[in-house]
């Protein structure tokens, strides 16, 4: 008889610092979605706000793997079509349905939780995804003063890859990922949040009562897990419950394309519990997700492996989220790299402004690109779908901030180089 | 209103020479096999030799996407369990059944196949795999002689990552792929391969007769999709048909770590309806699968996209193969390479002998991996199924090829360059 | 005989849009400095200011390739030392000596100056450079308010390599760069640029008159190449001239750490001739170059080959420079990504300033990195001199841009991930 | 006064287990050639034989850094021109003339030599290489069944680039690399080589007496370093010494393309001092080798760093060198699989043999390659130029090994790509 088991009975016990070994399963099921039903008639209880008193609804172990599944983050506002009214009219007030809050054994706050991002993907049953240029009166995107109608472009997924009938000519590897995951804050931090980003809304407003500069806690659209409707609790909670649009030191909209497949994130843990929720999950994204609903955005799951490292936000001198990315992330080593700086299309100066050179650097890129017969909003949807990299090259040179975009030339099925001649114009 | 299609009429029709962009749905399950049954059971009628006049079981357009799945190369011989008796007793008559003939509409001899791998990828349902090592009197692996008993190691997936209980401190990204993929011979190609390789059994059989160097066509364990088991067709079939072991110029059993999710290939034509099969899935797998069942085998599903170039064979210059890597496959910056000469272990010298010379990187990689803890099996292991890079580095400066195998460093999950001291001598 | 030429008689000619290959000689020698002397007794006239009446000091033809040299940004105010002193003391009037105007035949205003980087790299003379956070009172730099005192960290060059007896522990590639590139600008960009700096210059003398927010022209330190000291000329441009820091539409001080090794630029000309001048040779940079001396400095050459794109301008609809990066940049798989987002450490939340954003995450990083027994100062120049990656991850979620350092590890001769256990603790 | 070594007092000592870091110095220049010499009359006493009684001409100690200069591998007997007589009449007794014995003191017999080729390069004054196909009277290349006659391609380097003026449209970064490095055998080392070739050559004659299997020592052509060409110890030496055209155990002409920039090599030590020689540096070279003077052979330049592991050879088990690739690398994402079996263009059927298969692989890249206006020749000396991998993908399905070789697009300058229409045909 060949026991392999006797063969390694002399294997030194090895320190193996990553996941445990003794699994023989798929990630477990562990919440499921209907894509079916609207986000408030889920067979999980979702919630679209941050507090730390919205219960869990379901506990787990450490070293266990498991997936979740999420709805698209606007809980199914938009239609695959050909028309963007969906897209101008979204309700903001009602976005970010979140998947959990799940709650980790013996996780304190203090702690640092580690999630492999084992796995993230699209739902089976929903193989398409959407991006968005946001309507100015909606709020609008990096670049709504230069694009202020709605648009929406329509990907399809086959394999790994994204096409869109809006947008020739391009096809692309997901790097996908969840935009939005984070641990539930505690009363304090959250007490934090909502007094500084009052602050701005309250300064702002003396300036330019017109433009939105931060969401503060609203009942309308408020959804919150398993509290009673009814219930006190629920008009507490709804009525201090952070916005779920901006990142902030738990994690939470991040938006960051890196935390993709194989990655490794270190999130503070601000509760018992841990409480970690996660939605908005992403086909795609460049950096800066620049036409706010600008990633290809879709239902979609992750399968975790959760760990505990305790006292770690002292040990990692951690305030905001660490990750290591993970191996498979695609490789173009073919680009464009278009450049900005802190003057604006008006020739304004500005002092090392990162925002103005990268929303050069945008244009830049949108108008070459117009080169090969795309819209410029065509373009925008690109640039905010692709994976581009976006770079502060650049933040001392006063006054004149430097940021670069990269753009991968092997996305295009024809040739965008600079000398390239383009097609159309043989036409 | 806001209609996206307005703000495109004018993007100018840009040649877009890839996938076809108007679909919205996953790709169709088209071939799903049932895991509690046996090869010969399957709801898809299976087939394990290589027959132009194995009929196809389905057709489909080119433009199509669709989703095949494969059951693993021994049928379920292997059981996920610590003993290896079962890769010692594998029926090497009974293996590599493949999913398929599948028809492609309009395609003729001489044309070229184009295949995107769109996905690849286990099953939900069974998230192991397994790597062996050959026993002797099966034929062995590359390493037979120094390894001549039957070993086995479980992994299981999780995400994109494997691990096995059997070998610990190692977890890499899958390189998933296709063991086995191709395009049926015509009957012209397949008198060829029989003959050819049935001179070398016969050259052979005169100096060493009990070591096997080619399968001949065998009726026995024949699986030959629909035709009648009883008919006259079976049984010349059955006595023609190719056996699956090795690749061959229309592809076949190839074991290319690189073919891969998001790759291309081109594969030639020789009957009408091009005649697709595929199977032989691998999570994972080093250059050479050096211990025979050298990749982490599964069942699995592949997703495809299908072309056809009309009169490629002529245009390309083609006779094997040719494909284009994809973009997502893991990225490790950090190694240790090895290498080997034409030099035996008793100091004989060959002369210019690749074969020779990456044998002995093999052992130069295996003898350094035991400093760890490790047995030579068990590196035997690693080096089968970990994404190892082995090269012809050399081979023109007489008498002495030279070969490197190329091991990443980070997928294990302590130090294992040179200078490491390992922790197993602080024991 | 065996004539070469006779096989290759039938080779159709193709389309080489490239590199001419008929030459044979390195890079021609075209404009040399000497280390020994200081920027104003240099046997070639150098500048360091932007005028369009500083004669060219060479002429060269489009397809030529040549080689200058280039003096440290200084012009060689920083000593081999361990004393900061040097650094808290340069005289910033006296600094980015260029060398150049070098006029390229035929170039005309709308033209592209298509520059090749063929090589660039440190004076086989001088193989040391510097990385400095300059003081407080000297402008300081990007983490000034957190870090006043000048600090400096001299590195050696070992082959591609640098490493610092300043900053133990650390050792990574250059990704060598000049620091400054561009062609001159018109009278009228000039007189935008002063226009537009005068501005910001002004509106901030007005709330804060300690600050320097922009160097408008000045006489004093003014370095002219070929005017004659005595002439009105002389003091006309050099109260015109515009000074080096700021990166502007033409290039210039872009600090953009991917212009390396076989990169390929495309700059804007304005005036006939082009005018290209060059200097602020770095071995190597991190995003942001966040110490502003923040670079490794040094003196270097620069390999160049120069085309020129008839009315290039208007078909790259181009504004600021366009560049493609080489395929040489160093490849480091694993990394350590910080978050940061834009409310600053008071606890202020700003409107989605990348900013605010990215020196938080420097700062995450920095803190981090003091666990492994470094200083925040050396944590800093670490970041400011290694090939960090800084990103603008998601600019939209208001009010929250969120903003990401990627370090990698691997530069580390020790383990800096999250699970490491420090060595300094052992102690 | 800012003393920066005030703020580094507290820094920790970490264990840095890399490069000494008190050295503000280039390489120093520690053995030099002079081009305009024969091999034979130059500054420095070269060798081409291995001996262990060759003496040092120069001793270093471990820690140093040094560069040392190198012929190229014919000593000058290729010159740039358009005729490759040359090529077709290189005197191979004469060939690989070696810069060392390098004595490095404290080296025992044992231990391991750990070499950083921290750089490597052309030399400033001879910026140009050669390839050539050997002639089939000379022994010719890996495909000389195919292409008999010499053949030659002379490659200008413009920075990072090589170009040729006999191969256009081609245009790649060198991976740049010393073809021939290792440490002086033993007696005992050389006897086993001299014994097991001889074998080799013996066992071949008394069946193919016309073709050269091996090169045994041999007087002729002998060049002896500093030994006194009268005396008795020359005429041993010339007549045990170990010819240089194979890789053995000690490294030697192991022509492994990624022993490039930044990489680190593990020699075995054989004798006191270790006694380490380098010559026939590589600008670029594909996996194989596959023209015999495949790479882009050229005169050059290593800087190196040495250190030496005490009884390596038993803590690393070693018995042939180990090496850690460079970080930089040059990257080329797009690529296009060329396979190959062990079936030769006659249709006869080999077992397992991955020669047979790699020679299909390239022979089919070749093929390919005429699409677009190449002869063959001229492909065969792409192949073997520019940084192609070819690998051993499947070595165990009998009777078929399955080789691979990979090209990269890009280093084209048109499109290459399967779907390419060949600009050629339109004329």
């Amino acid at each position: 008889m060949s026991l392999f088991l006797r063969s390694i009975k002399n294997v030194k016990k090895l320190h193996f610092r990553s996941i445990a070994t003794n699994s023989s399963y798929a990630a477990k099921p562990l919440l499921t979605v209907d894509l079916t039903k609207p986000p408030f008639e889920q067979p999980i209880p979702l919630h679209n706000r941050w507090h730390p008193d919205i219960p869990p609804i379901v506990s787990v172990k450490p070293g266990e793997i498991f997936r979740v599944e999420c709805v698209d983050w606007t809980g199914g506002q938009i239609q695959n079509s050909d028309i963007a009214d969906d897209v101008k009219n979204v309700d903001l007030t009602q976005i970010h349905y979140l998947t959990g809050p799940i709650e980790v054994n013996g996780a304190k706050p203090g702690d640092v939780l580690i999630v492999d991002i084992l796995d993230v993907g699209p739902l089976a049953r929903c193989m398409w995804g959407f991006t968005g240029i946001f309507d100015h009166a909606n709020g609008g995107g990096f670049l709504t003063d230069y694009y202020k109608e709605a648009r929406k472009a329509i990907w399809d997924f086959s394999g790994i890859y994204a096409t869109s009938r809006h947008i020739e000519g391009v096809r692309f590897a997901g790097l996908t990922h969840p935009g939005l995951i984070g641990c539930a804050p505690s009363q304090k931090l959250l007490d934090q949040w909502n007094r500084r980003e009052q602050e701005l809304i309250s300064s702002h407003q003396c300036k330019n009562k017109s433009h939105i500069v931060a969401q503060p806690p609203q009942e309308k659209g408020s959804l919150l897990g398993t509290i009673d409707r009814q219930s006190s609790l629920w008009k507490r909670v709804a009525n201090e419950g952070a916005r779920t649009i901006p990142p902030r030191e738990h994690g939470g909209n991040c938006d960051i394309k890196n935390i993709s497949r194989g990655s490794k994130i270190y999130f503070p843990v601000y509760v018992d519990g841990a409480r970690l929720s996660v939605g908005d999950i992403h086909f795609s994204q460049g950096d800066g997700e620049i036409s706010f609903c600008g990633a290809i955005e879709m239902s979609g799951y992750v399968d975790m492996h959760i760990q505990v490292m305790k006292d770690g936000m002292n040990k990692l001198k951690m305030k905001n989220p660490l990750f290591q990315p993970g191996p498979v992330e695609p490789r173009y080593s073919k680009c464009v790299t278009f450049q900005g700086i802190s003057v604006d299309d008006n020739g304004k100066q500005y002092f090392l402004d990162a925002n103005v050179a990268y929303m050069q650097a945008c244009l830049s890129a949108i108008r070459y690109l117009t080169r090969f017969g795309y819209t410029e909003e065509q373009a925008y949807l690109i640039l905010s779908a692709a994976p581009i990299e976006g770079r502060i090259s650049s933040i001392v040179d006063i006054p004149n901030a430097c940021c670069t975009l990269t753009l991968p030339t092997d996305i295009f099925s024809f040739d965008i180089q600079p000398e390239a001649i383009p097609e159309t114009k043989a036409r």
